[in-house]
């Protein structure tokens, strides 16, 4: 009953996504960053944040929610902030110009904080911790989204599925990364059921009146999704509505939803990345630390416990190997957009 | 059935624990700073971390666990990093000496980073971030603990009941502030069930088989707690081993417990803090987005739902008009040490 799928190489599905989105009017800039973005999750098994949105980065820009050749403004704000206005763009390009500023300035003060600030957002989180702890440093990452999830004891939909991202280095290894969603599952993965036409399990969402529910659409359209861990999932939540909104200068993810109106665009806000350098923090024998770090990954995994992204990095291998899969389904939908 | 109890008013709460602490042979700026956090807790209802801790401090001492009278070393670490060795103490001495300089390099770099090392803990996290919020600025704090939590898919104690706090100034009004067990429940409320000879409730430990189990004493001595929120609960709690663990270049919860070698001290380990200044990350108009934070606690209380930390604050009113309430039980044992 699987669906059919097709494998591509990494460069193939690169050039696919990049040449969909020069047609749709997106810049070389953008298209570049997006690609990258949207590959990188497809080839890590992240069905969610794979090519599929490039379907939505095509139907936020014809709705009118970004703007296709934005140039983000960077700003040294301060000895250890740096802010990226990214001017109504998405917010991939924003990342990487902001990504050199954030580590000089963690290296050097041994913490920093980047705020990329008014942009369009669906990246995953992994994808931007993962390149700080390519130098060596720890990396906390969230963000707002839209109104979607109900507070612990509420009914009606106010806090955002806020992603929580974490990434620290581990010397000759992929590093130890988890990236959540603070609502019990993502709104991405609720929209795949949508799309398959399958109903959702239990325990992801509520329906207007905050009954349970198994209508994908009714959750996503009418009730609200639920946070994970109750009233201190939900205080998670809110934690990242504050440092991801107001501390940045940035939209709350019911003032995103206000914004949005209902175009049905991928959502407006902030981001927030924080960088710390183990050097300065842990001082001189650092290394050792990060070393001592290696024995709690161990003692996980001699217990038959698993480590977050074990999977993702399966699947990275694996596509390596045998090419990114991507349904057979979704590939002729891409093709036929470049054909059109 | 509820037990007895006395009330105190806040000065002769701090006299007595103070004088009880002088006499057991801590130093005076030791015991004053030990007092006022017991002595919060206590005023805010949470029985855990109040009065009933003094126990354990003495316990700790007799122990070896603890030196009485260390005096912590300040360290200008970098721009934004501060760093304190304890010396073997309490942490709460630390705490405050290192507190000024947080708050000095956060208001001048935007963001800064508190580590204290090598220091005995118990305390609530949220006395410590409250203090912070009070400078306007917003506080994350954890630290690991013991290891007396399973990873998620595990079966053995591995991490801590590991805290995570944070804290955000609220013009006019108490902070919005909360501080959680990433486990299901702090070990705390473990041992006030035992203490009291009751059973726990399901779903809050394991045996040593990871069996369910509601046997306080078989939880804390040969089983383990659970994290609250499955992997996710599980995700966060790691974090916290790492960054207030080999970060700042200190124990995690097993090394901890090894370090302990089952005296029944308290924790002796590190904690880390992170302060940040709006006036730097969120810029000019910062006032303006502190107000609109307030837009989404109203929506959240419109709804039916609660703040966290809103059950502490009317304890805390209470306390102010009535006392402060405390079981007649421990108000005895805690008497009779004065007059050992």
């Amino acid at each position: 009953m699987a669906d059919k799928t097709v494998f591509l190489s990494e460069e193939d599905a690169l050039t696919m996504s990049r040449n969909i989105l020069l047609k749709k009017g997106f810049s070389k800039d953008v298209s570049r960053g997006l690609s990258e973005t949207v590959v990188a999750g497809q080839k890590d098994g992240c069905g969610s944040h794979g090519l599929y949105r490039i379907l939505g980065c095509i139907k936020t820009l014809e709705a009118g929610g970004v703007v296709p050749d934005a140039e983000p403004h960077v700003e040294d704000a301060s000895g250890s902030i740096v802010r990226i206005n990214a001017n109504g763009g998405f917010s991939q390009l924003s990342f990487s110009l902001g990504l050199p500023l954030l580590i000089e300035k963690a290296k050097e003060n041994g913490i920093a904080l980047l705020a990329i600030n008014h942009c369009v957002h669906f990246s995953a989180l992994w994808i931007e911790v993962e390149q700080i702890t390519r130098q060596g440093l720890v990396a906390i990452a969230c963000n707002p989204t839209q109104a979607y999830v109900a507070p612990h004891g509420g009914s009606a939909p106010l806090l955002g599925t806020n992603p929580f991202a974490f990434g620290w280095p581990r010397p000759g290894k992929p590093p130890f990364v988890f990236d959540f969603a603070t609502s019990t599952v993502a709104r991405g993965d609720v929209e795949l059921y949508e799309r398959e036409g399958k109903p959702i399990p239990d325990g992801w969402g509520v329906d207007s009146k905050g009954q349970g529910c198994n209508d994908p659409r009714t959750v996503l359209e009418k009730g609200a999704l639920l946070t994970f861990g109750e009233h201190k999932g939900a205080a998670l939540s809110m934690m990242i509505e504050l440092i991801a909104g107001p501390l940045i200068g940035d939209l709350m993810s019911y003032e995103s939803s206000q914004h949005d109106k209902s175009k049905g665009a991928l959502p407006y806000h902030g981001e927030v990345i924080i960088a710390m350098d183990p050097a300065m923090t842990a001082g001189r024998n650092f290394e050792e630390h990060l070393a001592r770090a290696e024995t709690l990954f161990d003692s996980v995994e001699s217990q038959g416990a698993r480590l977050p992204s074990g999977r993702r990095y399966k699947n990275r291998e694996k596509s390596e190997k045998d090419g990114i899969e991507i349904s057979e389904k979704l590939y002729l939908e891409l093709r036929s957009l470049l054909d059109e």
